[in-house]
C-alpha cells in the first residue's frame, strides 16, 4: 500500500482507557479525521457531505497491531482505494510518528444516496476525476 | 439536597482513562443521561428538546469527590432546582450504588430560545406546572 | 445467527452527530457494552480482563444497515462464535427494540496474551467450558 | 483576561450532536487538550501527571456563549490563573479562529496529592517558578 496523504493526531487523555492505551473504538474517530482531512485537501469535503447526494457509511473494519499511548503523536495515512458505481472505499494506516511502528490498519465503505429518493446514486463525475487525478493508477474505478 | 429521581449507569470501558478511573468529562454525559431520564419521566422530553422553543445549555459545572472505575454502577440523582424567567437549573449528584460513596456533584443551566427570533423565551406554563407538581416546595420559581 | 444474550441500550445525546443519527464509531462502544455484559453474565468478566493473561482486541468490523436516533432503545445481541487456540471471536447484532429493525452487525476478535512473556496464550479451559455450556453446538472451538 | 498560550483544534464529526453543534461535554476535552499543550510547552507535562505527586481534577465549569460546528477551527486559550497551597487553577477561552467569536469559557481546579499517603501535597517549587516566569504578574500565588 502506498499513501499520498497523512494527518497528524496527538492522543488525547479521554481517548485512553483503563488499560493505559488508546481505546480501540477511538481509531474509528482517527480514521474519520483522516477521511475529512483527505477530502478537504482535494476540495471534496462539501461535495461528500451535503448537497443533492447524501453519503452514508455502510461498513468499516480495523486491525490493531500495537498499542498507542497518551500524548503520543500518530500519523494517519488515508487513501481512496476504490470507487464503485455508488460507493467509495477508503483505506487507512496508523503509525506512531516517533519510530514508524504500525499501530492499526482499517478501511471504510461509503455509499452515495439520492437525498430525495433515498436510493443509491452514482458517485459524481467531478468526485471521480478529482480522486483519479490525485491517486493515479492505484485507484480501482468502475 | 433531596432528590426524587435517579438513573442507574454502569461505567463503560471507553469512559475510563489511563489513570484507571472515569475521565472527568464523562460526568457531563452522565448528567445528560440523568437530565433526559428525568424529563422523559415527567413527559417533558419532547417539549424540552423541540418545537417552538429551542433549549440551549448555557452553563455547567462539576465537583469531583472520589473516583469511579470500570464496571461500577453509579446512581445519578437529578432534580430541577430553579425555573427562572427563561432558564431552567438542574442539579446532579452521582453516588456509587454499592456503598453510597459520593463521586461527583454538578449543575447545568439551560435557556429557552424562540426558534424563529432566536431570543430568550419564557419557560412554558405546562413545563412549570409539571415540574412544580413533581418537585414541590423545594423548587424555586420566578 | 441465533443469539441467547442481549443488552438494552438507550441512545445518548453525545452519541449522535450532526447528521442526526448515532455516529458510526459509537457502535463499537455498544459492542463493548454487549461483550462486557455477556462475560459478566457468565461470570467470566474478571477472567477475561485481568489475571495471568491479558486480553487484547486484534480486529473488529461493523456493517451499518439503518440509522438509530437519539433516545431510541437498542437491543445489542452478543454471542461468542468461535474459540481458537488463543483467540475468541464475538458476534454482534444491533436491532431497534421498538420494531425489530436491523441497525448494525459486527464482530470482534480478541487474543489471550501471557502477561509476563507477552506471547499468545491458550484460551483457559474454564473459559472454554463455560462458554461451550452456554452457547452449545453453535460454538466452533479448536 | 489575557492569555499567552493557545492551541488550535478542528471540530471532529463525532464531537457534534444531533442539534448540529459541538456537544457541550466535548468542551471539557478541548480544555484538556489546551491544558496538556500548555504544560508540555512549559516542560511540565510529566511533572503534572506522574511521579511522587498525583494530580486530580477537583472542579471544572464552562459557560457556553455561541455554537461551534463540524470542521470549524477553534482556538483554545489556556492560562494558569492561580497556584494555591496544593491546587492549580486553569482558565480557558475558546474562540472561533475564523472571526474571533467567543464560543465558550471555563476553568478547572487540580489538586496535588502525595502518591503514598494520598494527602494534599504542596505544589512543587519547580512547577511554581516555571509558571510564574511564564505568566508573570497576572498569576496569583500562595
Amino acid at each position: 500500500m502506498s499513501f499520498k496523504f497523512s494527518s497528524e493526531i496527538r492522543v488525547r487523555l479521554p481517548e485512553t482507557d483503563v488499560l493505559g492505551v488508546v481505546y480501540h473504538g477511538c481509531f474509528f474517530t482517527y480514521f474519520d479525521v483522516g477521511r475529512m482531512d483527505y477530502l478537504r485537501n482535494l476540495g471534496l469535503l462539501e461535495e461528500f457531505r451535503t448537497g443533492e447526494s447524501l453519503n452514508l457509511i455502510v461498513h468499516t473494519a480495523a486491525d490493531f497491531r500495537s498499542p498507542a499511548r497518551f500524548d503520543e503523536v500518530l500519523l494517519v495515512y488515508t487513501r481512496i482505494r476504490k470507487i464503485g458505481d455508488s460507493s467509495v472505499t477508503f483505506e487507512f494506516r496508523v503509525d506512531l510518528k516517533d519510530d514508524g511502528r504500525l499501530v492499526a490498519k482499517g478501511d471504510s465503505v461509503h455509499s452515495f444516496i439520492d437525498s430525495k429518493t433515498w436510493k443509491p446514486h452514482r458517485v459524481p463525475e467531478h468526485f471521480r476525476k478529482t480522486v483519479k487525478k490525485f491517486e493515479g493508477s492505484t485507484l480501482k474505478m468502475k
